[in-house]
């Protein structure tokens, strides 16, 4: 291939940084963060806490905002540069979907807000809080913080999943314009209906899929993630003993083979844990692998995949249908 | 800190593409590869033999050479982009340690040779065959290859390590020449014993100590990973029972906390199988964690740490010491 | 309670021995045995081909019998003593289910046969065959044979699993005459419909539960178990890319909590792989948990639990219902 | 063999039900259990804290007590039944270690105290009260107690190891009075420095090695076990953190093969982590399998055995040698 004709990959957005989740039971939903994940409130403001998991590096990944329905309030994701952040808020804003910068947030300095095309709330930053000085990197324990004696703690966040009334249009606008590279993607007649998209090496930071009822900018999941495999059955019977709501048990997914389990925490958002980092990536050159959705239905019977309940592929929040939860 | 004045990360050099190793006993060298890791012979040429784990997405990411004795043949990088290349061979010239164009091997094309200051022989390149048709990546099962019924199969290679008698000249090249990010550091009464860093989001691709002879150029390790930890047991039973010689048992890595196992191959060359991915770093203005040594020595108190042998500080290949190995 | 009305527990039998399955595939059979669960081919006789895993203390664990159906051969349990074997054999003649002495097979002495009230083959002996001689427990490494290096090796033989026209039934013979204490029982409007039992510490050698069709004498899997949970998905992977049906997959069942998977040998026979022992029972006093179904089916809602499929709950060979396999 | 010539196996003890240890810092020795192993307070009585693991079926497995000096209180086995115990008692008394008989302790009725040679405090019960009324058995979860909260909980009890002046003198008595059966041996000059004995099918329910200063009676270690051995890493870094001292990181023995880690408990007694169930032995007519020191050395290089420091081979309570720790 011609070194004038091949397009460079454009490395500017780094990582997901945090997620703000919407609850109508802010309280319980913290509880079940900090009790059950371990994750520990670093600051609290108005209608907000600010959370983080023992091995997040900056000042909060999870923001907890109280609202009369669950669902998502923003996604931040931190550019690898400042020169990153200000080619991107030109890029986005040419794209026609800038909302502006704001002077940032408890733990963050000023960001750059717009939306998806499909309305959900993002912004980039640069300038971050971190969670500990770095010279605590130095002590011989080599652990951003203690492991906290409650719960089966987190790690870290991983990726969040969004549902959206056209994924196609969202999986271009986060290649395009934010330089996002697309790992899988599922086809149904033609039309895109799921799409894993990530900067860095492991198989998503986001994934987005098909919504059917109209509604837009809803949230499907928020993933954390676990060193260890088997946490996820010490946490699996942690939360049912305490009447958590468990859609999809500890498994193994069958597009990434990742471990992982599904719940949802008392505000209605549903949360996933992996049992460690999903399928790494580290070809440069990547071809997506693109998977008819018949081809799915047979991965769905791959032994290694989960058995996942109809309610995975169709509830989201702000919830649109009603949704039959299992009790116990 | 002002957008002017900020340093951009340099993202040219990708992934570690392959490495090759020398070894006086070739063919016990490839089957030890091939029987117990279950790596697949892909191609053989020479003096040569090719391998690829079967999660390797390349034709091979390793080549066994035939030499008189044991240690590195040359390290093989894979660019972002043929841009990148380019402008990355440009830059090593520049520093005075190309060595100029090859027409490149089996399983790639043309590659920009040169060394690291201590002499270990590296090339980068871009064009590379790919171990199957991207066509593959649709099947269903959702694997590049099946999963080998012999050893206890290693999916990917994972980094090397090397033995430098000037880590700090080496790590400052790789660093401002071939743009690694500089993850942890240990220093010695002021002068830096070992680094690790890597162009991913892993830990290490790439790890430089001290080599204490003069002898420049060794080979530390080699490293192969595996997606489950507990694997590293089967494989330690499987290699003892056929008196492959174990250096250090299944355990974890102190700094890293990488669970791993070090063992040493029919021609003498140190292997490492690791459980599970290196610590992953996803924040773009990571500062290194500086160990003084005498922290170190508490690090290895560190009942997360293994209790490695002597060997491993000592040993490298080719040989320069005699090492005294353990017999059953 | 008085010491004059306690009734003592029975020790007389002591272990699961061997179980015989029958093929019409006998070739694929052992093949799937020996090359993915690596069992090693002790004997061959006939139609029969004789087997054992690499922790196997006795020449065999399994005996694989060319016949034109699938199904059960025979049970042997081992007692625990010589005196053990002569008592036992006089209770099962007075239970008028006794078949009478034979002088043995290829691995043991005599035993004495009988069978279950629903026209299962069993038999006790004493006399047995060693995979080694004693003086092998003593070399260093410490194991009964080296680890196969091939598949995914299971250690050793654990329980089997009957259908049974009326389990109650066989339960009461089992505890009264042979002296197997019951560990579980599920109910069905007052009619026993599955229990477990045990004559030592685990959880259960033998379960029996409801056949429909009145097909008597059934069997429904066979177990062998692994030391390390995390190898069934090394196992499931390679039975996925090597065509054998998997009906569950790797996970944990909800009553014994046992971490489990299912598939068909190519014979037809279910097999039952388990990650880790069953539950264990040293409560000398134990109380059977007994379930009423309905509370089972909200067991199966556990997310502890696997998912089955129907087929779970209705095939057995031989095969007495059209029973949909699922292709790839 | 001779029907009228074979010993029969004697069954009389059933199980190790609990083991009292006494500690000079009881608050903190509670405050370990309680924190860390997530052990629950199911008693206070006098200078005594009974507690339990959350799959203990009895009302505690630990017994707490205040004393000047570390050290083992006593050990209760459970009988078979109450005619086992009636059985022991008198044999027991002709072998001149009995005590006679006491009404009980909290948690269970009557029973036959006695000494081993060595002067370890023991005793046998039958009358036990349970943790749970039998009924909870039938809840649908399936569990005897939720899993706590706090700490990396342990399930349950495994086994106690004792130092002995005449280990030799003690597993006789274990055997030929108790019923025991020997599993492995370590014999140094023909002088048995090491035994393992059981009364079920695990490896181990005790264990005596040589001590060597001629204090009489001392505790090695006491065994919980976890069904995950990756808990053991989440335990390691909690204990770590929390200044608790690791005297052998996670690893597997070289004997039983079990994953296992010690620590000291702020007492000062030796505590044992095991990640799964021992070896377990169903063969009836088990031969102990007797290793020569000189032998036991080769284990101790055997890479799948831990690497225990000196102090695993000389430290016990009663502390009779100065010891020195490991700060970190």
């Amino acid at each position: 291939m011609s070194i004038n004709t091949y397009k460079e990959p454009n490395f500017d957005v780094a990582q997901l940084a945090h997620v703000e989740i919407l609850s109508p039971n802010p309280e319980e939903t913290v509880q079940f963060f900090t009790s059950f994940l371990g994750l520990e409130e670093t600051a609290r403001d108005g209608q907000s806490v600010y959370l983080r998991a023992y091995e997040d590096l900056y000042h909060h990944s999870l923001k907890v905002t109280e609202h009369k329905e669950a669902g998502l309030g923003h996604i931040a994701w931190r550019t690898a540069s400042p020169q990153s952040l200000q080619r991107r808020s030109v890029a986005i804003q040419a794209a026609g979907l800038g909302r502006g910068w704001t002077d940032g947030d408890i733990g963050h300095g000023r960001a750059y807000q717009f939306t998806t095309p499909d309305g959900h709330m993002m912004e980039l930053l640069w300038d971050i809080e971190y969670s500990c000085s770095h010279d605590l990197h130095k002590k011989p324990l080599h652990t951003v913080s203690k492991r906290p004696n409650r719960g089966v703690p987190a790690n870290r966040l991983n990726h969040v999943h969004l549902m959206d009334t056209d994924p196609g249009r969202t999986t271009h606008f986060m290649q395009e314009v934010l330089g996002f590279r697309l790992r899988e993607q599922m086809v149904d007649k033609g039309i895109i209906v799921e799409s894993s998209l990530s900067v860095s090496d492991i198989f998503q930071e986001i994934a987005v899929m098909k919504e059917s009822t109209g509604r837009k900018g809803k949230l499907h999941h928020l993933s954390y993630w676990y060193h260890t495999p088997q946490n996820l059955y010490e946490l699996a019977a942690l939360l049912k003993e305490n009447e958590i709501y468990i859609e999809a048990q500890p498994n193994k997914h069958g597009i990434s083979e990742t471990f992982c389990m599904f719940v949802y925490e008392p505000g209605g958002n549903r949360i996933e844990l992996l049992g460690d980092v999903s399928g790494m990536i580290y070809d440069p050159a990547w071809q997506p692998i693109v998977w008819d959705k018949t081809e799915m239905s047979r991965t769905r019977h791959n032994l290694m995949a989960a058995s996942l309940p109809d309610s995975y592929w169709s509830y989201g929040t702000p919830a649109t249908l009603s949704h039959p939860v299992k009790t116990y």
